[in-house]
């Protein structure tokens, strides 16, 4: 079959929209109609070339949401009609990295997911008889794509698919690292290092759990209103500042923080975020993917005097079993999407957000598949027409409510 | 009054045996006589001139158990007669870090420690006229020594005083970073790098707590029968392999250990700890001092897969609240302390200890300063003349059973 896809071909290059060719779900598969997708820094850094994994040509996104279409043979656990997220981190229930119950990190297809194919070695995406690479097993800026059945997270079908992007990344990946892996307890101190939308999930996550202080840290202040409105208790810009960032929050705070968080990728600010701990029991949890060959440092003492080192993936968050109940937290009204979507565009205007991320001008940019179906008056965040022009409010047949 | 004590003039200079002048105990102070000290890498790393925080001259010594002779004003926990550890990590109730319960890192008295003073400020040693420091708070290398009261801990006087003194350190630092820092569990596979006194405590500390696999890591494999027989499962010498150890532990475990202990304090060693952990859960503890200015590095994606780095000083063991229980395992036959002690001699032999921990040919050398109070048939190791010659078991009225 044919599908719209956002072609990357090569490292900094804007990404090319064509019609391409998908081959249908093989045993075990699923193909999935993107409904919406957003943006995240890891498209950005791997379309950089700073991503060791990055292989191209590809079709990258790997926030998204859509609708089941057709499943392969042996399919039991999804039909067509029901709404699923994209997991870039499966759930093979069979996998024994699941099975010990200590990690959310599924090793079944890892190694062809790192390689850009399906489970099988092969890829379901051409162009013009040209192979074209997978992404973390998502591929969500094609319209229609081909999963893995354990990488598809059946959700509730109330949850507006308008927003429900936001769900495959940013969210789980914040809010599960305060809770799955930081364990954050009411009335802790938490830093935050980058305001980005995982940055904000963290303050969400932060406040969910009781947090007493929280420090969002920005270079780019004018994300400090949003991490306000979400429960940061404060925010700081480093360039406000002469001495060492740590120095600066361990001041702030009488000796360091219970916990930290670097959601930018940032090395220096991955030792930063360590050494701005409490001596004696402060943890600080890495999030940021950075570049190939880019390295932590810092004295060993540090971790000797009581400072914990970590990291999250998909902030622990099992996939399959666990990312449903959030979306139900979501319906609930206990986890806040709306301010994470500033701006709304459809397929063709990808490379724009692109822009936008880069800049720190979006949170999250939204990209609609199929207007009609999301675009209403309620949607939060602007819209964008093709030429990344603001237009009005949907208030139109275009945009029916 | 006149103490015999070994002074440390400068780093790397032998010790040099004075009668030197001690100041009684201050107010809060309790004078201790020091009946066996024994030697730890701590002290030779200090007199190497590598740690940032030597100071000299000084005393040396932290692992030691003596008999209170006087206490200071104020001293209510302790009386003259009752057996004492000296504690390096001291445990002061009102101090908050105590009182998180989060730590055992007590700062009640951490700056003036780290200046080789007493909470005044002041020194109680000198020698003809001239102020001699002490160190890391207990100063065991002198036969009487002051300590704040809440630095000693009270055991069991049942407890033998002519092998209490590993109970000091190298049992409790191992035992306990193996039971509250890393809490292993049962069939739990642990690596430990280093095979000294710290080591074989770490691989103790793993059979108590029922781990699956222990394995035991040096460059020194007459270190392998010791640790065999302490429980190890296996024992690896890097230098048997041209890959990077990591890489060894890795295959040999089928993807990594759960925990990882690092008692050398070789940064490089510290990498090759954290890496060598299981994907997804591994934890690497690190125990040793490092140089002063050396640092620790690794790829956050390390961290980001789901491994931990941490440290762990003396243990996290409560000094005054749980050292003295370690000891009654000790009585109670559930902790082993014969093995760490290969040598005994007495004080003015110390010297000798040296060369023999440098040589890698000690684990443990004890100094008694009254042979005749402690040196018995039952004693574990050999035993030293003034020359650093192995003498006869004691057999004669030298040496009373």
């Amino acid at each position: 079959m044919k599908t719209r896809a956002a072609i990357a071909w090569g490292p900094n290059q804007p990404l090319q929209f064509e019609e391409i060719d998908l081959e249908g779900p093989k045993d075990g598969e699923v193909l999935v109609r993107i409904v919406t997708t957003s943006l995240c820094h890891t498209d950005v850094f791997t379309l950089s070339g700073r991503d060791p994994e990055g292989k191209f040509p590809c079709i990258l996104g790997h926030e998204g949401v859509g609708i089941v279409e057709d499943v392969g043979r042996g399919v039991t656990s999804v039909k067509p009609g029901d709404h699923v997220i994209p997991l870039y981190t499966p759930e093979d229930p069979n996998c024994p990295f699941i099975q010990s119950g200590k990690t959310n990190l599924c090793q079944s297809i890892r190694k062809t997911q790192g390689e850009g194919l399906m489970p099988d070695g092969t890829s379901r995406f051409s162009y013009k008889g040209q192979t074209i690479f997978h992404y973390m097993g998502t591929s969500t800026f094609s319209e229609y794509t081909v999963l893995p059945e354990i990488a598809v997270a059946k959700i509730d079908p109330a949850a507006p698919l308008a927003k429900a992007s936001i769900m495959g990344c940013a969210i789980p990946t914040g809010i599960g690292a305060v809770r799955n892996t930081a364990k954050v307890r009411p009335g802790d101190t938490v830093a935050v290092f980058g305001l980005g939308a995982v940055g904000m999930a963290v303050i969400q996550g932060a406040v969910l759990q009781g947090a007493g202080r929280i420090i969002g840290i920005d270079v780019n202040p004018n994300k400090f209103p949003l991490a306000m409105s979400l429960g940061a208790t404060e925010c700081v810009n480093p360039r406000d500042y002469r001495e060492p960032l740590q120095n600066v929050i361990i001041d702030m705070t009488n000796g360091g923080v219970d916990f930290s968080f670097e959601c930018v990728g940032n090395v220096d600010l991955m030792r930063a975020a360590l050494e701005c701990c409490h001596k004696g029991w402060g943890e600080s949890i890495i999030i940021g993917v950075a570049g190939a060959g880019e390295e932590i440092a810092t004295r060993p003492f540090q971790l000797v005097t009581g400072r914990v080192w970590k990291g999250s993936a998909f902030g622990g968050v099992l996939g399959r079993s666990e990312l449903p109940g959030m979306v139900d937290e979501w319906l609930r009204g206990e986890i806040n999407v709306d301010p994470y979507i500033t701006h709304n565009m459809d397929h063709e205007t990808l490379n724009h957000a692109f822009d936008l991320l880069k800049r720190g001008e979006a949170i999250r940019s939204v990209i609609h598949y199929q207007e009609r179906e999301t675009l209403s008056h309620d949607l939060p965040g602007v819209i964008l027409d093709r030429d990344g022009r603001v237009i009005p409010r949907p208030d139109s047949t275009r945009y029916p409510a």
